[in-house]
């Protein structure tokens, strides 16, 4: 199969659902930088959710799983921010205007996080539990802190 | 904020449909674990996207571009896996049977992305630009196989 006849494939047997629109689109469509942004926000859930677990000794403390997943959520966490243009402030979601209103103290709260899930990798890895846990307990603060700025309750 | 508290008002900010439900499960639910495999898959795409039109040439190259998603990609390949449990079969989605009926298949079709994309970063890295394009097609031909085996036509 030639390479264009590849993509051609792909392009159909993907469908633009899948985000495989930006294919042939120099820009993404708002509600497709939205659904990027909230699939983030579902895996930082999935990866996050264990440590917060043994950070409150609700789940048993597993090294291995502390720094696999802090390697996802430290990629996770450079993935959502420009899924939150301008275009997407008609889309549906839970985002707040404060998003684009206060988009300095947004940025920052981006960073933070950035920052502090790039401490737990490096923590992660010495091997001190207490530390460990200090430090998912730092993250979850500024998820939380990010979330009760710029994120509607349920 | 003691981190019982913490924890408590994250668990109500962030909602179960976040994939947050799983500071307090043991074992996702079943629409969580599709939820969560989909959100894999559409990252992927936002990712790949990208690269594929630029080894169709389409998109002007850009190998800085090129390294930080295959890097990126290199994470997420290895996300979606567990999320295809059997428990999910009666999940609404795009999942063949074949998905848990020819486990080996699917699961030697994951590493094969895992360990093509793996080649990718590699590659992203030597500067050599028509070996990464040859790299992405491969790339991309394991997906869309992937896809032909196991998922359903829209």
């Amino acid at each position: 199969m030639n390479k264009k006849l590849l993509y051609s494939c792909l392009a159909v047997a993907l469908g633009a659902g899948t985000g495989f629109a930006t294919f042939v689109m120099a820009q993404a469509k708002p509600d497709v930088l939205v659904k990027q942004r909230q699939a983030v926000m579902t895996l930082q859930g999935k990866y996050f959710g264990p440590l917060g677990a043994m950070a409150q000794g609700k789940a048993p403390y597993n090294a291995a799983v502390v720094q696999r997943n802090a390697g996802f959520l430290d990629n996770l966490s450079r993935m959502p921010w420009d899924g939150f243009d301008p275009s997407t402030k008609g889309e549906k979601s839970r985002a707040l205007p404060a998003v684009y209103e206060d988009k300095a103290k947004f940025d920052q709260s981006g960073s933070a996080l950035e920052n502090e899930i790039s401490k737990l990798v490096t923590v992660s890895r010495s091997g001190d539990e207490a530390a460990v846990k200090a430090q998912i307990s730092v993250v979850a603060k500024v998820c939380g802190g990010c979330h009760e700025s710029f994120r509607a309750k349920q």
